[in-house]
């Protein structure tokens, strides 16, 4: 006895019922026509995740509800009545209170709902806000295999209701995610996986989507885990994906895998591939970087972006993953040279398009420049602001007539600390490398050459533009250090402060100058009003600027100096 | 038997622990002189409120741990060892968990510690995200009147263990709070009140803070209610207050009270007087305007604003606003006509500055728009655009070189269908009109000048942008009704999407019409990504946008149009 069960690692959109229903519907199909006898979705594939307030919204929840009955009858219309069909999607319990749950659907009919138990309110996620907690696990059994039905934050506690009755009445513990990437969290992941599979004596079947949603991005990594711990298959990363798994009755035997791409579903274009145990190293967040990128101009209906290159680093990274993510064609480059811009950074910019292929142009800003100074005579930091300016409306005006959606340049450390214009180089419907911290920008524009000269392409980034100074070229001779410390000390430090919420004090114990970490910490607690106003951007660390630390504007307090 | 309280309806800052602690000694003595023997401060009034996610960082837990026992010490030392001081503040569980919590300081310590029961988790509040719940009440007694200790959203519930505590043990219910302010909240906090006076058969002792905080503004309002209801004594709201009554140990006596202004604490200094009981009409809507455009500047450490005038009715009343908040001496008016500029739009800016006094200058943007036009060529939109982006790119300038706050004039209307321009007409640190409906910002404007009039003071607004048809001057003859619907349809159907989370189905029952609906709630939906970049502004309304309305940017989901 044994049942083939695939996990459908899938792509879906928030709010687009029609359209995930459609997806859900195709690689339904897909899978049985390869045999599977059960399919398991993501959490909230039908609807998309996190669908943040439009869980609260009435019209959405009977909405969702009546896609999720329309489902169960068309899969049974498409001939597929037989299969059980496991889809995450927005409920309401009996007080119409919306919930996190995943109905369980066959013959045309919703057979069973199962509930979310554990939901998470930190972070990112606002779960306690939306939803209400549901109390009963959900066991079913097909072909003489025992499952046991969980969703994703319930197995980041050992005690849920899910886990009690895998293990007591099941030979799988299946759990549907929406887990967002981050750094090191696949491992985490991995491990969680292995000891819930351990503690239930299950096989741990686990299904996570893929895609970006606003400043997520989803890794996929779906996997099957034994009760010892092993790896025993697993999706790529980053990319849709059905795992085809054959699942004794028996858990000491062999199970065996086949996995299925989807290529003509062509979310994402980019060269590369992450496989399951890709986890070191630069290249899955350079994929994670390509594919939130991606996701986020594609899901909001746009083809095509516009990116100021100044021949720094910082542009180029972004234009080399906007052209990895959309085409060299869909990549638009605007030199916007100065008075203060050096004769390199122009043949930088210029060596970028030509490397990438993307379509460049050049417009000086003296003339604008000019204008704005007869009126206003301004000098200093309001001289150098009034050129970033003149940069954001140029790329905001061929927005605006070309329909190609801006992206800021901005890193996370100068974001950290303010080292950016507000409506300047900030301007953006998009910040593809905000939570990159400037360090990671030049490992992943090494990695990214490394990675062409390896496959025998042209490294998209020239040389020059990693290799150079730092310089935001708004005055004579600037360069980034006559007004931050070295980029490898403010790193360490913001890391500190921002992802282990370490204060001086810890900072100093940890061996930071107590006046350099003072000093970094000041700068970025003031710069919290630009950081509201910035574009979004995909989260890649533990904790990134937005959802996922809400500090007030309005705020005095300072850590301490204890030099 | 009876005993004098105080309820201190103060203005902490967010994070300034020294200066909250100088502020609670400070009105502690001013109190004790006029005989109070306890003096009960608002929810977090040693923190400031809300600290969002500082509760979770260490070195803040620890700070506000030893401001708390330190404020206990400096008290005994200032000869207040005798007076129960309940002050809340930031404390940590057991397992290090942070809490919402009162501190009971008397005799150089902390006596005693009360942790918030019901956490507020929707909305604007993030409670659970924060905080740890307690569990126990905490009564005592003091001239043989008991008393019952709560915070704030333990009485929005009537199963608080202080509640129990009260009805048991307790002649007076004691409530600290940070309570937000939004149109007709004061009256639901005080049938609250008389609820629970009700229920528990107390005196209801209600402390609010006053002050604002970001997008929130606190209205104090702080109130003693008797077990039937009656008002027995109220403070002003929107200013600091000091609430003194003498509590009989028989509940059948009568209250007496006395109020004691603090006018000494100037943390707004505007012309209007908001009593206990001005619940209607636009009077208490203007003074938390007033009020949270004052704090957010000057609890920013900044003493003046910029903002454009053009002769309309928004940045009319923008600049009225700012010129009550912060004097005309600190508000700086730029005119910046452009060639569709009408004469009369010149004629009503010249008219503002002179009935307000601020200081305007005029600045031309034809200079620049040729020059941005001899390069880019642009039409329709983008040159609508640029117009505007100039604008804001001139008050940036400004305020870079003169260090004023720019103040963005956009209205809550445009802002949810996405009439404004984005790094144009939305730069700003602050957004004051923000949560205003358009047709509200014309009551405002006529309720200004009318209270101006009825006071013998000068009219601050024109009559003429008052009465004028709404134009944004950015083409020839343009009008605001060319692009939008009638604004007082629009308001009253954004009211049911955003305030009542409507949707289309809902709408149409409540009769409009299905296409209108439709097509504002598509309009909305689509502005999303401009309102994420919006700078901050004060919350009036009961779902503003920011904290309270959390909405993807990629969101597919559409209200069906069901004509």
């Amino acid at each position: 006895m044994s049942v083939r069960l695939a996990l459908a690692q899938v792509n879906p959109c928030v709010g687009d019922l029609a359209g995930n229903s459609a997806l859900i519907r195709e690689v339904t199909e897909r899978a049985v026509a390869e045999g599977a006898q059960i399919v398991a979705f993501p959490e909230m594939a039908l609807t998309g995740y996190p669908v943040e307030d439009l869980a609260l919204r009435r019209s959405f929840q009977r909405a969702a509800q009546k896609a999720l009955e329309q489902l169960a009858v068309d899969l049974q219309r498409l001939g597929l009545g037989d299969v059980l069909v496991i889809v995450g999607s927005l409920g309401t319990d009996h007080d119409g209170r919306a919930t996190n749950c995943a109905g369980l659907l066959r013959g045309g009919v919703v057979e069973q709902i199962y509930v979310k138990h554990h939901l998470p309110n930190y972070g990112v996620f606002d779960e306690h806000r939306l939803f209400s907690a549901g109390s009963q696990p959900c066991v079913f059994a097909e072909g003489g295999v025992r499952f046991s039905l969980a969703i994703c934050e319930d197995i980041w506690h050992s005690d849920s209701p899910a886990q009690q009755a895998a293990t007591t009445d099941a030979d799988v513990f299946l759990i549907i995610n929406a887990s967002p990437f981050e750094q090191n969290k696949f491992n985490v992941r991995r491990q969680l996986c292995a000891d819930r599979a351990a503690e239930t004596n299950c096989i741990v079947a686990y299904v996570n989507q893929v895609g970006g949603q606003d400043e997520l991005v989803f890794d996929g990594g779906s996997m099957l885990v034994s009760p010892d711990g092993e790896l025993l298959a697993g999706s790529v990363r980053f990319a849709e994906d059905i795992l085809l798994v054959d699942l004794p009755a028996d858990t000491d035997t062999t199970v065996t895998s086949e996995r299925i791409a989807l290529p003509d579903r062509d979310h994402w274009s980019g060269p590369f591939d992450v496989g399951i145990t890709d986890t070191e190293g630069p290249g899955e967040l350079y994929a994670a970087l390509v594919l939130g990128l991606h996701d986020y101009v594609t899901k909001n209906g746009v083809e095509s972006v516009v990116v100021g290159i100044s021949g720094g680093i910082d542009s180029a990274l972004v234009a080399a993953l906007a052209v990895d993510a959309l085409g060299p064609n869909n990549v638009h480059g605007v030199m916007m040279p100065s008075q203060y811009s050096s004769e390199h950074s122009v043949a930088d910019a210029q060596g970028l398009a030509e490397r990438t292929g993307l379509a460049a142009r050049k417009i000086p800003i003296a003339p604008m420049f000019d204008a704005y100074q007869d009126a206003l005579n301004l000098t200093g930091l309001a001289e150098e602001n009034l050129q970033a300016r003149i940069r954001g409306a140029i790329l905001m005006a061929i927005s605006n007539s070309e329909g190609h959606l801006v992206l800021a340049p901005g890193n996370k450390s100068e974001l950290a600390v303010g080292y950016s214009t507000i409506y300047g180089d900030a301007v953006g419907g998009f910040g593809p490398i905000k939570d990159v911290p400037k360090t990671l920008v030049w490992q992943l524009a090494r990695w990214r050459n490394q990675w062409a000269r390896d496959n025998g392409k042209t490294e998209p980034i020239p040389p020059n533009s990693i290799e150079k100074p730092p310089s935001a070229e708004l005055r004579p001779g600037q360069l980034d250090t006559d007004s931050l410390p070295d980029y490898a000390e403010l790193d360490a430090v913001l890391t500190g402060y921002i992802e282990n919420m370490s204060g001086t004090e810890e900072l100093v114990a940890a061996g930071y100058d107590s006046a350099l970490a003072t000093r970094i910490l000041r700068m970025t607690d003031f710069a919290e009003y630009k950081r509201r106003q910035y574009p979004p951007g995909t989260k890649i660390t533990k904790v990134a600027f937005g959802r996922d630390r809400r500090l007030p504007i309005t705020n005095r307090w300072r850590e301490p100096d204890i030099s």
